[in-house]
């Protein structure tokens, strides 16, 4: 046995000690470790992330087996990045907030402050002519059922000192007990299959006290939720799964926003989820083996009381854990959380389209009377995934570009200003439009003109927006089949319950595609079909909105509830038309022309 | 910012790696690390048990600041020795055993296997024609409220098997899924001032699967209650008494009884614990600082529903925490669980004098009708400590003595045979007692005779045993004022409510003084009344048995909260003639003769 010692370039992180045996693989002792070390291709050394230092030396964490004797290992600050990704914030954007407040503000017959209630009481303190135990004399005093272990922990002191006490309750339960007594905060945790976000807030008056985001460290089982449902069918693989996701993903990020509210998990009394069935399954570490398999069932949709805390999450005992209700196997929480913020279900005319367009798209059809969903495989293209220079949209992307039809010259707008890092969902929409616009590519989304800007690497054409940030064919074939999945898949739903394109009186989209989504441009594409463009509309991170709305009430939890089990879910992947919608799709702007003319 | 690496001489022990800054001292650095060294007299360099070894040389932990280089140190395999002692388990003498289980026969009336209910039920699978999600599918099959997130968990692969489904369940709750389903276990903990014992039961059967037992590792901040309340008001002292007791006593006595029966701690569905109302407290981490305050108010008596997982410990999430209700400051749940197996409330005429002899002595004095209650300090003495060759009554303590009136040889048992280690409470009694009866020692305590087996030592008397094992006149001294605290509660209680020790009918002796005690002795040394010895019995660890009834009942729990409200609690501290009686019985038998004559 010997001592393998990880010590880290980032000097907040205390050093790992752990035993290992000769010829372990040190990625393997890491991740046993929980040491954070990115290794996207799973650790056979392909990617080449996972280098660390040893004596000085840089190695590949995946190719490298310990010896006999102790070692330190050196992991650069760089290494987790991915995990530790907790800096770039959604809603960072004041765009994006914006969307984000006007769309709560839509809710105000949902409103913050009725979950608690303080009470104030005054006790006699203990005395020899009536020594009565603390717990019995505020018993006598209140009416409640149960008294928290957290609140009789501050009884003692609190009795005794002067005035009254202020007492955290609901109906039955008195939570915690100060003069005064803490605020009651919650969490609102919106789980995508590439991005995580979290926000912090005030129970009693909404307000948001610290929010969070980083990549699902689940990414490297696989880009979308199939390749993590198989992973999550081998021996430990569910564990895996759940690890990366309450582990490596929540907790850290909990963390950093308790640490920026300056706030302890304690306070925290409420904690509302939405992802999609998959991810549902796997924060709960529950096997989703059977959402793939024939007759697609989910181990549940909607859950009864849960606690948070048994999940051994750093908040109050008396956590509630509340997720947002699944439709099936393919429309999750996410849908129906966001499903509340879009007001679809207000409308008591005219159609709506509603598309979550994530790592899997989503949309939802109709109005206050009825509405059918479905689900497609979008693909990781819209949040920067699957994309050689693809990001998510942050600053440092790209997220509006035109081109000028003479020079194939680029402008551009970077979010956060400073040098482009990359293309975020809006921009790669903007990028390949303009391009096919200006004739640089063909309806296949192949280079047809030549330019300074245009070149050939390794055979493979690409046009450069921005040094290091360029646009490959590669990139412009995954992103034709993206679009085509969420073109076709809203054409199958609308014939399938008889509606066509021309029924839609509103279009929502929601989704990592950022607030600068040109429309005009998303049309240009084929990704969404060519009614007014003054139809369309951004409402943001409508998963995160609809978390956060069920957060501060109950009655928005229940209308999320109500909107689930009044869905009828559509399943396009036995529907026999749209396969063909889908390859009749996969052209600029389609291979039926006619669909985007007028 | 030096990195700190203890190694362990017990090779299962994984090493640890800390940051510490140059000047810090190693035991400081040990503990916040929760690495377990000894430090009996809380570090100040007197006791020199904290060896530890650095480069090969051996250096006390409490008098070595670390430098400002990284530093490995070896921590001996005897280091921790106390907090790791879980190898002698209460109950595996077969007599104590035996009495266990003749208590509980005596409780039939609270049977087991009352708790939970297992249904079977038949699922049709999920298909094409009904592919409702397995929640679903379930709740409309039972009646249940809630199904807890560990049967969910259980539920797709169950339900895809054959055969039916065996469900575990409360009225509300169903707890777990199988076919078959694992049968529900519970834990039932006593925790002494000295000495923690446990044990793992089937909660259908009442079987019980496995014990374990290991000092209290509060200990080291103090023998008594006082010092450990008085400990706990200082800052971080709470979360200090608290981890020593969860961390570093309870959780390894929890891992010893999984490993040993070889279960899960999700199969514990219920944790029942007994102890004093100081332990009570910091178990539960309250703070327990009015108790020594006038008026004596504890702030609780008894808890209302609680979580044992609230305690971080490892069980199921759903496992229910009951605490044996305290009575007041000095007497709590070890004494009314006791109560309970004392089957003193069943006499309905005739009365019973109960008492529980550990570090503290607490007696209940009463029948059917009523029950008086009074608590004393009685001091280790009884349970091996403040002793210069005490043990608990495990192998290798003399637990019988007799002493040869002319040669002063004395003949002795040993508890498993082997030799002879040190001397348990019954052990003591009877020394002393021979001491005294053969003339070797007088009324004080002091020896007035001498021999091969009598010696001096830095002017203190003592008497050998065996070789290494001794009995001081420190040790007498300590013992004359144990078994005076307690003769004198007995009458100071009998005078307070108009009794006299005549009025007893019969005496119930529980507590760490050993099957083996001797009651003709302990009448002889003074301990206890002479009355009729036939009237004296032993009735074991009754806070164990009494905490393992109300494990396996609903109705034993309910009886014991009924018992500790019909008890009435006598301060003995407040009494004006207790300090008088108290000296007065610090003799051999007595000052006053006269009460041990005939």
């Amino acid at each position: 046995m010997a001592n393998i010692t990880f010590t880290f370039e980032d000097s907040r992180i205390s050093p790992v000690c752990v035993s290992s045996h000769a010829g372990e693989r040190l990625l393997d002792i890491a991740r046993a470790a929980e040491v954070a070390i990115d290794a996207p291709c799973n650790g056979n050394g392909t990617c080449r992330k996972c280098k660390v230092s040893i004596d000085g030396k840089i190695v590949l964490a995946c190719e490298t087996v310990v010896p006999a004797d102790d070692l330190t290992v050196l992991v650069p600050a760089t290494a987790g990045a991915f995990k530790t990704d907790i800096r770039t914030a959604d809603l960072s954007d004041p765009r994006e907030l914006a969307i984000f407040e006007k769309t709560l503000s839509d809710l105000a017959e949902f409103p913050a402050g009725k979950l608690f209630t303080t009470e104030l009481v005054t006790l006699e303190q203990p005395n020899l002519d009536d020594p009565t135990n603390d717990l019995e004399r505020l018993l006598t005093a209140v009416n409640a059922e149960h008294i928290a272990l957290s609140a009789i922990r501050q009884l003692p002191k609190a009795l005794r000192s002067d005035g009254e006490l202020a007492l955290l309750r609901t109906k039955n339960t008195v939570l915690n007990i100060g003069s005064p007594v803490p605020e009651p905060l919650g969490i609102a945790l919106d789980i995508g299959t590439t991005t995580v976000v979290m926000l912090l807030a005030n129970l009693n008056t909404g307000e948001i006290l610290s929010k969070a985001s980083a990549g699902n460290a689940q990414i490297r089982y696989g880009a979308d939720v199939i390749h993590r449902i198989v992973e999550a069918e081998r021996p430990g693989g569910l564990d895996k799964l759940n690890n990366a996701i309450i582990e490596e993903t929540i907790k850290p990020l909990m963390r950093k926003l308790y640490a920026e509210a300056g706030v302890s998990g304690e306070q925290v009394y409420r904690f509302v989820v939405s992802g999609n069935t998959t991810m549902n399954h796997l924060f709960l570490k529950i096997a989703p083996d059977f959402i793939r398999l024939e007759p697609y069932t989910p181990a549940f949709n909607r859950l009864g009381a849960l606690n948070a805390s048994d999940l051994g999450l750093d908040v109050h005992a008396h956590c509630k854990l509340i997720a947002a209700p699944n439709v099936g196997s393919y429309v999750g929480g996410d849908i129906t959380a966001g499903t509340l913020t879009s007001l679809l279900w207000k409308r008591s005319s005219g159609n709506v389209l509603f598309a979550d367009l994530g790592t899997n798209g989503e949309l939802v059809f109709g109005n206050g009377e009825f509405m059918f969903t479905c689900a497609c495989s979008a693909g990781p293209a819209l949040e920067g995934g699957d994309m050689s220079c693809g990001m998510r949209a942050t600053d440092g992307a790209i997220d509006e570009v035109t081109i000028d039809a003479e020079t194939l010259e680029p402008a551009f707008s970077v979010i956060g200003g400073g040098e482009a890092k990359g293309l975020c969902g809006s921009g790669i929409i903007d990028a390949i439009a303009e391009l096919f616009r200006v004739g640089a590519i063909d309806g296949k989304g192949k280079f047809v003109k030549s330019g300074s800007r245009i070149t050939e690497t390794d055979g493979i054409m690409s046009y450069t927006l921005s040094p290091g940030v360029e646009i490959t064919e590669v990139d412009i074939d995954n992103f034709i089949r993206t679009k085509a999945a969420i073109f076709s898949a809203i054409r199958t739903m609308l014939n399938a319950v008889g509606f066509t394109v021309g029924d839609i009186d509103e279009v929502l989209i929601a989704g990592g595609i950022g607030s600068a989504i040109n429309f005009d441009n998303a049309v240009r594409v084929g990704m969404f079909p060519a009614i007014a463009l003054d139809k369309y509309r951004y409402v943001g991170n409508s998963s995160l909105s609809g978390a956060y709305a069920m957060l501060l009430s109950n009655e928005a939890a229940r209308k999320v509830d109500e909107l689930a089990r009044s869905m009828t879910y559509i399943e396009l992947s036995t529907d026999p038309g749209y396969m063909e919608e889908f390859v009749a799709a996969c052209f600029l702007p389609h291979t039926d022309a006619g669909l985007f003319c007028g």
